[in-house]
């Protein structure tokens, strides 16, 4: 693991594994949060972002928040799943409805502020991205010699099956590839560097009932937030795939950042399926593939990962939030 | 291992590694081989049935071979994989222009080959299909209660991305599946009990150079042959994939129905994408989907195998050409 820092803009629609990969970087000494930008995905644009401020305020007072895209690039907004992530978003914790926020988001939308923030730290910003890409995406189309000013891109999303999981919205599509697949495809093929922290990975690092439980024992307020946070979404794991605890999706993209010794990859440029029924289908090309391949050739190599150290990745999560990283 | 007969018809494009698989029904005691049906695919359905008929009288005297379609279902016939499987789809062999074929192919298109041969046999026909799904798709159109007559469907073709692969002409489609979509999907569709063999097993099968050369010493004139046949192919996969040896494609199909024990499988319906950049992409609903898959449900399930113990099929194909199985 790197000592160095990294300056971060935390791209999200919490979202209960939004948030609790929000509390992982406002809370690791090693990561600056420069800004958090909404996006609809989990739920609504305005739930959204009302959740973004509420988790900001409460865990990173300070960092701007800036309102992003409602809908994706050439489709109507989906409904908001809350099935998962309950009715407000952050599983029916309701503790934003208790406690108003005070803040306001950033008078930009999170496209323009992506924009100037890397910008004003050229080669030093990491995005990570956790819900659909649509606010990057419209970064780069709106100004593309952006992407070369940004260090790196961490994607939350895809499957390529390494694990048997092709999707978890469809048999062919994970979640935030499915909510813009036409932005996905965008922003992979941007010349930014893109690490991609998909199903593979995120579905093999679990989060148990008592791993969680631990973690409101051990790790104050934080670990408190992070248990009710999680229950409605334990929940819905527990009844859709008969697991005594969570997936852990988001935050697989901010160990990535943090550890990346922890994944191995895979590097070769990767598609987004826009059309047909496995829209959302990523694939990608094998640096080692043979034959002439002109839908992929010609498009920068991303990082796939399709393997974790979940046990350690685990450790680094809970040491995080306890303090003691 | 199970000790019944084997009533199977071997739907093929010859094609290098469709030869080897065709020895190997030829040689194993409990295959008997009710016909041989050519499809286009390696090579033009002239060249292919042109080796068909060459195989059978050389290797399956007796054993009719009926011409199947020239073209897929809705495209245009693709250019032969010279490079590949030689000039002559026999590796260059020239065998074929030495060795007239006496006998004529059946009157029969291979379609209704099929159809006629699995009401002859009901519920006892298996079909091996090692090429595009085209004759297959044509006889369950033509007469669609004849999926239920036919015992087992086994599909050397798709991949899956369990070993990373998740093509070779593409990297999104396995040749068969590009040769064929629109035949893939609806083959996989169909009410029979279908097994696919992708490259999630046959590119973790290795015959190694060694391997061949043991198989020349040992296994008289079909070793030989074997060996005579795969160096242009081995060429092939040393160019390509800097393999010292050739992947085993289409006698995994076969080693799959003799040792279904030597092969992990998972469950679940597969639909063949059949438009856009990932044409021939195969992507099943895992049994355990826990979300509505309204393009896969309602569709059968089919075996996708995603491991293989390599050394026992390896060893079986050995035994079978040795006659010590």
């Amino acid at each position: 693991m790197s000592t160095r820092m990294h300056k971060v803009i935390y791209d999200t629609d919490p979202g209960v594994d939004d948030a609790m990969a929000l509390v992982f970087q406002a809370l690791h000494p090693r990561i600056e949060l420069l800004g958090v930008t909404s996006v609809f995905g989990n739920s609504t644009i305005e739930t959204t972002t009302r959740n973004a401020l509420y988790l900001v305020e409460r865990f990173a007072p300070g960092v701007p928040v800036a309102r992003g895209a409602a809908a994706p690039l050439k489709r109507a907004a989906p409904d908001p799943v809350d099935w998962i992530h309950g009715d407000d978003g952050l599983g029916n914790l309701q503790t934003q409805l208790r406690l108003k926020t005070h803040t306001a988001p950033d008078a930009r939308p999170a496209h323009r502020f992506i924009i100037d923030t890397v910008r004003a730290h050229p080669g030093e910003v990491t995005l990570i991205a956790v819900g659909p890409l649509t606010n990057l995406a419209l970064a780069v189309q709106e100004e593309p010699d952006i992407a070369r000013l940004v260090k790196q891109v961490v994607v939350m999303g895809g499957a390529f099956g390494t694990n048997g999981a092709n999707g978890n919205v469809s048999p062919a599509a994970e979640a935030n590839m499915a909510g813009d697949p036409d932005a996905a495809d965008i922003v992979f093929g941007a010349a930014w560097p893109v690490a991609i922290v998909g199903l593979d990975v995120t579905e093999s690092t679990i989060m148990t009932t008592g791993y969680l439980a631990k973690l409101r024992d051990d790790a104050g307020e934080t670990g408190q937030f992070v248990w009710d946070v999680s229950r409605h979404y334990e929940a819905f794991h527990r009844s859709s795939a008969a697991l005594e605890g969570i997936y852990v999706h988001d935050a697989s993209a901010v160990a990535y950042l943090l550890a990346p010794e922890l994944y191995k990859t895979r590097s070769g440029p990767v598609r987004v399926l826009t059309e047909g029924i496995a829209a959302g289908h990523t694939i990608q090309k094998p640096a080692n593939f043979a034959a002439p391949a002109p839908q992929w050739d010609n498009r920068p190599s991303c990082e796939v990962c399709v393997d974790v150290d979940s046990e350690r990745m685990l450790a680094l999560y809970a040491s995080t939030l306890c303090g003691t990283v």
